[in-house]
């Protein structure tokens, strides 16, 4: 059952980093800063201003907005949010053979070391192979691309997020 | 046993997040961001880069990281964080007779209705009866001027936080 705007526009603030939390993994300030930009008119007005959000911070909180994202494949020592593992549940990434998930942690290794965030990438919307793939490419990026890489996948993976919460 | 300045400078960014995730109370993302702006020369450098990170938000950040915190003395249904309660406790609010509970809370729900985020102040430097004087004074504050004070709180409860487990 989801919400319409109009249940999400009658939310107290605490109700509403309750529920919308963790649109962005582990960044509960998102939702906290965004609450009083209501009524929104829709979940797509609503996803605007997280957007907005994530533009408008320093270049150190959308790399610190990055950092507080899982590895993909990785040993989590405090386990994966609910919605990351289902999401990496939907790219095949819990089926992978040994091999895979070892190229995938590699190349994780590679990204981390290079740009000191994990690689963040839009679960639902990529299967493994185009995963793999997109290690590969964007490690040749720079830092300032890959944060503005990461960043659209962030926001990409709350809009997914939102519409399993709110109504279209 | 306190860590040292070295000890911190060590620390991967899963594990800085980790012991430093709610210097700022739920806002784990200001841990993140610091991170990487190791090494520390000292504590209260350490320190320093989290006021900037604070500073450097844009207002509705400010707002959130307020929004954060819980009522004083209220009934917070997720329940206090380990430091919030030891905090309360150190200011006498656990010991508040019902009449000083009832005023506290009732200026607590003017302060959050004008303004539209808790009252914040650091209960280990305020005793119960200068935190119930600070909330009718702020209460006649502007918004503008309750953002900053409630940051400027924010960044000594973060401090008082970081000595608990860093040496000075």
């Amino acid at each position: 059952m989801l919400l319409t705007i109009d249940d999400v526009n009658k939310m107290t603030s605490d109700q509403f980093i309750d529920v919308f939390g963790n649109i962005v993994e582990h960044c509960s300030l998102c939702a906290a800063a965004v609450w009083q930009h209501r009524p929104f008119q829709d979940v797509h007005h609503f996803h605007k201003v997280v957007c907005e959000f994530l533009d408008n911070l320093p270049v150190n909180g959308k790399q610190g907005v990055l950092r507080l994202h899982p590895d993909l494949a990785g040993n989590v020592a405090g386990g994966l949010t609910l919605e990351s593992h289902s999401e990496q549940k939907s790219a095949g990434i819990d089926s992978l053979t040994l091999d895979e998930k070892g190229k995938i942690q590699e190349r994780n290794k590679n990204y981390r070391d290079k740009f000191n965030f994990p690689f963040v990438i839009c679960a639902r919307k990529n299967k493994k192979e185009a995963i793999l793939e997109g290690l590969e490419l964007r490690l040749q990026n720079s830092n300032e691309e890959e944060v503005a890489n990461g960043i659209e996948q962030v926001k990409l993976i709350a809009l997914l997020r939102m519409l399993s919460i709110v109504e279209e």
